[in-house]
């Protein structure tokens, strides 16, 4: 039997590669950090004008590992693997795709768990604030070492599509295309409501101990699990949370306690576990506090339009019927932003009953939808390979 | 200046009462309680054939002070004042108004931080878990105590509806009319889901000492705090948190950290802080798991039209257009089954920006339809006070 890695439109074993960057870079919250490594994935083969680069930008627990598989046992993939690689929405016959992990990132990328130079320890706590300005420049650096002076496209959803929009307005002349998904120009109370109950729970944890836990051989698994359970319960929807587990009881009969019932418990609690052995926590909390802190129009007077006619490329915009997290109608005021500064700009609201991690799923209009624009994007530089 | 316990329209000052039961209870878990007691208020006066009585049901966190002070020092009313009182929709000139706290409360009634005479300690987690039916049937017990036969009406918002409900369903001959208010016929996969973080927020606190902390001297207070949390955004709706905080800042600048920046933080922590000093938490795991079980089709095969058959009432049936919590298609489901049971029942979906919490806010509509119901609720009773 074929490993899936050997599928003929898979990118196959892949490799992570990571750059150092030692001159400082100064961040959005004017702190400076001297130096940072950013590892990355890269699939498919750079052409010789370098125009055919695909940026993908993560979002909340993603990372490096987009697409393929590290290993022949590997039995998962990475998380975009449904829409990038040979034949898919992001063909990697035509574009020279690059992911990478963010900074403050916990996969590789210097963060909070690495290495603080000043002191010997972890950063812990200590470790700056990131924004997705402060992505996007570091993203930008990457970009020059790997001798890429324009995106063929900058892609991303939900916080990936905020890093796309970033760099739209403030690199306007290395973009060409930015495809924007599930996202929003920025957050309402509700979406930093359920953020700082996620971020309270991981530091009212007594093994958080004010950022320090590996300093204190400890995890605050049970802040981390709490967040992640309110985490997934927005990224899905009422509908697909029905579908998916309704009322069905892990046993048949009400046992009257407090032990698991319900299946959509059983499934929270695995969720939880499994995100609380995986993930840093002073990373979820830089994450979400970058998610709250992100609204381009705000140094443009709080006009979006004014934010939007910084930007010189395109822009494929989707949004999901279901998703309430960023639900379709914040996609609409960043695409009538784009439609009254006269940008060239593509919307499509896809009906889906996934809630946000619609941009995960496949779906049959989606990935039209998706390949469709990123072909006209391929033919700008004669599907050079 | 008057006290607000003198304005004309308020039931003025009024005192709790309580009742103990000597006669066992079994509950639907098959556990026996020895005996319990109910604390409760009244407003209004039995007429001569107790034909005028009303019960109020409460919801999760809610307690037998529905309206009027307990002081003319008290500034703030019963949690529903809006609706009881003189001249209000609930009309204290023409009904004798009881509400009780629920059997596994925490304001008077038996409960988790009640003595267990078996031990002579507090209950704690060895309390049983209580359902609807088990409060309906302690709320029938009440009313043989009060020599009140039969309810002129049984009214309840959100869980409070579902007591309304159950009466309709089990004791038939025992209630005129329900007024089922931002309720629903049973709780979604999503609704679970967020029960379920906000108990495993209360048991995950190493204060919880699974459930013992009243002996311990401690208070699960971080879990308390983050279950409420989590519960307040869900009785509100994205666009009245938007209309009440929007994304505005406590200090007019970003601050780049972690302590509150946005006004929704601060106000979601003080409402956590103030809820965890004053509610049990093994009570929030009771009330959330009866709100978990509540499904009365589930003993007529699944089949909501065969269990309001059951019922004589007559019922009205309130929604709000903003609650994502019950939204109005639960209650449009029950409404439904109504109909097919060939049962009188009147339905209204009323606007409002308010969500969940909606049936305790002050309405125009809500409030003059509401009113036009109970007047007519009155009529047969002939007006009697």
């Amino acid at each position: 039997m074929a490993a899936e890695s050997q599928a003929a439109d898979s990118v196959g074993i892949v490799e992570p590669q990571s750059l150092h960057f030692p001159e400082p870079i100064r961040l959005e919250s004017g702190h400076t950090l001297p130096e940072f490594n950013l590892v990355f994935e890269t699939y498919g083969t750079l052409n010789a004008d370098a125009s055919n680069a695909v940026l993908i930008c993560h979002a909340l627990s993603g990372h490096h590992h987009a697409a393929g598989y590290h290993s022949r046992e590997d039995r998962k993939p990475g998380w975009w693997d449904a829409c990038i690689g040979p034949g898919k929405p992001i063909d990697t016959n035509k574009f020279f795709v690059v992911c990478p992990n963010n900074l403050g990132g916990c996969h590789g990328s210097t963060g909070p768990a690495s290495e603080n130079p000043d002191t010997g320890r972890p950063y812990g706590p200590d470790f700056p604030v990131i924004t997705v300005r402060d992505w996007v420049k570091s993203q930008a650096r990457l970009a020059d070492r790997l001798g890429i002076d324009q995106w063929a496209a900058v892609i991303g959803g939900s916080l990936g599509g905020m890093q796309a929009l970033d760099w739209a307005i403030h690199y306007p002349e290395r973009i060409r295309h930015a495809v924007v998904i599930a996202a929003t120009p920025r957050l309402t109370a509700q979406n930093i409501a359920f953020n700082e109950v996620a971020r309270r729970a991981i530091t009212s944890d007594p093994e958080f101990h004010e950022g320090r836990y590996l300093e204190n051989n400890a995890i605050p698994q049970r802040g981390l699990m709490l967040a992640r359970m309110v985490g997934h319960i927005t990224y899905l929807s009422d509908v697909s949370m029905g579908e998916k587990f309704g009322r069905e009881l892990r046993d048949h009969a009400y046992h009257f306690g407090f032990d698991v019932e319900f299946q959509v418990e059983s499934y929270l609690q695995y969720q939880g576990v499994r995100f609380s052995e995986s993930f840093d926590a002073n990373t979820y909390l830089l994450m979400t506090r970058a998610l709250d802190y992100f609204d381009p129009a705000r140094e443009f007077g709080n006009d979006l339009t004014r934010a939007m006619a910084e930007a010189r490329c395109r822009f494929l915009v989707l949004s999901f019927s279901s998703d309430w997290r960023f639900a379709p109608e914040h996609s609409q005021k960043l695409v009538n932003a784009m439609v009254d500064a006269r940008r060239d700009v593509s919307y499509a609201e896809i009906d889906s009953d996934w809630g946000h991690d619609a941009f995960l799923v496949p779906n049959e209009r989606y990935e039209s939808l998706f390949r469709a624009y990123m072909n006209r994007v391929a033919k700008e530089h004669g599907d050079a390979g």
